[in-house]
């Protein structure tokens, strides 16, 4: 992404310094960092105010002052240490910060410092976060890549699956075909589940071979340029049951009405509801235990979340997933997950591969 | 690893309760969790005290209760909340935590919820942290056998590379190899730097092709079973260069010097200091500007780290990286880093590969 990307969101965060009545605004969060600066590390801070300092440690100086042109890149071990001094050198009196992105004991460890370099903290709201969840042009064209990686690697993995094989073996191989198809790594953890298994909505695969009539739910996704695709498909091998087929058919469903009810404006809850209702109405609802979905972006989970228990309205550009399941304990489940972009129109799939119960071998 | 293993750690975690004046011991680093637990999820908390308690989301319900015996385990997508609840059920009064472990906003939250429940929230000293330090012997297995992997890797990695191919193909490679050897997956992004690159110690790969006359230093290492390897290796590409010689020399010396200094007793500090020692004896202290090494376990950075600011001593059967470098700006960069464990004699290293400077083609 172009530098001045990151100096526009740098210069978004400091004009809500007024606001939040501060001068500057600590960032502890490492996602954050990245999101400010376009650098990626295991350890960063930065003071976002009239001017911006990056602080990480020597291992990522060189890397840091070349990427980060824009940036004030300073060393420093303990980098929110380095960040609140950086702040009082620059003579900031007022420094506001997210007070749950530093842990009790960096609180009290930062209040003392700051206290001794005449710097006031002061807890703001999450802004970041909020900025986070409406994507700008390049950041949905990365994970709409994202997805396109991934789905040409589950056409290629499903060529190949026959029974016999076990979850990791796919896994394995589903894992390197997005490498192939070239993603950075797995976005995350693929879950594949067969037969019993997949009544897990979280199962870590395992040595079970898949048999004939078993379910076989896939939940992967690549990473790409730092953006994470997310998304299920779930397969029967040979012949499918009665029961397997009611339950996929009432899952597409209420991914329907879930995908359908992505209009800005409307509440996370609502729509959390409108596929819910689905399940609930078919008399499965006891059987859909997990959130409809999430946002996606530089994290795999990140604001949005759409639960019951949800607040908040859709706005165009937020990047969210869609998925219900329904899962029978012992037996086996479904889950169909995609990718959405939401515009002015409704939501745009980002992941399109055929949503129906595909038979494998 | 056997489930009494899991129950023993937390057994041995309750055993402090009276030193620590508390009845139970809420647990939400998620780490720590599994190693409590033998249990892996992105959403969990425990109390443990004299029975306990795994709280997680619907996702892990199943598996976590078929995964964990010994132990009871309660459903709430709020984990940790969950946990004070589920310890104020059992007539919990007095809960401690860790303050390094929670945020302020949930630290918060939670006393109010505590507050509500008649539970007091009582400051411990990080024990697991120490516990986890020092590995039992199925842990030191697991970690050895990650090394042995990663070894085995980079050995079929080093048959393939020759000048041409860039460092992001290489970083790809070495993945696909580890995972082919028997890794779950790689235990970090792979650090495979060539050339100039080479003097950023945290170089992320990128698609510059190595050249003949490039250092090529690769910083890598396996996940098996959730445990971690970590090693770092520096090559040459055709004929080595005088500069090249002498910094992988003292490099080499330094290592040497740090894995001597692994004798049960020892200071942190010393351990670095015995290593920096030789760098700063040839004149090249200021090109060395990270720490010495850390532990390895569950994490890939744990406890202890050896830097002249660490305290502590070393334990038998702690494992830790002995990793000392040389990083001269715009021309390159050497690294050799060993994974070791402590044992009664001093230290068995996991990394048994070659150290010097190898030339490949």
């Amino acid at each position: 992404m172009a530098t001045d990307v990151f100096d526009q969101r740098r210069k978004r965060l400091a004009s809500f310094a007024a606001v939040d009545a501060v001068e500057a605004r600590l960032v502890t969060d490492l996602v954050d960092c990245t999101y400010l600066s376009g650098f990626d590390s295991s350890n960063a801070s930065m003071v976002v105010g009239e001017s911006s300092v990056l602080v990480t440690d020597g291992r990522y100086l060189q890397a840091a002052t070349e990427q980060c042109p824009g940036l004030q890149v300073v060393e420093n071990r303990d980098a929110t240490a380095g960040a609140v001094r950086a702040a009082a050198a620059a003579g900031v009196q007022r420094l506001g910060f997210e007070p749950g992105d530093v842990s009790l004991t960096q609180w009290r460890r930062l209040s003392a410092l700051a206290l001794d370099l005449g710097v006031e903290l002061v807890e703001t709201v999450d802004r970041i976060s909020e900025f986070r969840m409406v994507k700008d042009p390049a950041e949905v064209a990365a994970i709409k890549y994202a997805c396109q990686i991934s789905q040409r690697a589950l056409v290629r993995l499903l060529a190949e699956v026959e029974p016999g094989v076990t979850e990791l073996a796919i896994a394995a191989r589903l894992h390197w075909l997005m490498c192939d198809e070239g993603a950075q790594k797995p976005a995350f953890d693929s879950i594949v589940a067969s037969g019993p298994n997949s009544a897990q909505p979280h199962h870590a695969p395992n040595d079970r071979p898949i048999e004939a009539g078993d379910l076989l739910k896939i939940d992967f996704g690549a990473l790409y340029n730092g953006y994470h695709a997310d998304m299920t498909r779930t397969f029967v091998i040979g012949q499918s049951h009665a029961w397997q087929v009611e339950i996929h058919e009432i899952v597409e469903l209420a991914a329907a009405a879930g995908r359908a009810a992505l209009v800005p404006g409307v509440e996370f809850a609502a729509v959390d509801r409108a596929a819910r209702q689905v399940v609930e109405d078919a008399g499965f609802g006891q059987y859909f235990g997990h959130g409809l979905g999430h946002g996606v972006g530089l994290q795999i989970h990140e604001a949005p979340m759409f639960s019951a228990t949800s607040t908040g309205t859709l706005a165009e550009n937020m990047t969210v997933t869609i998925e219900p399941g329904i899962y029978l304990p012992g037996r086996g489940g479904v889950r169909i997950e995609d990718c959405l972009v939401v515009t002015a129109q409704g939501a745009e799939s980002l992941t399109t591969m055929n949503r129906g119960l595909v038979a494998l071998t």
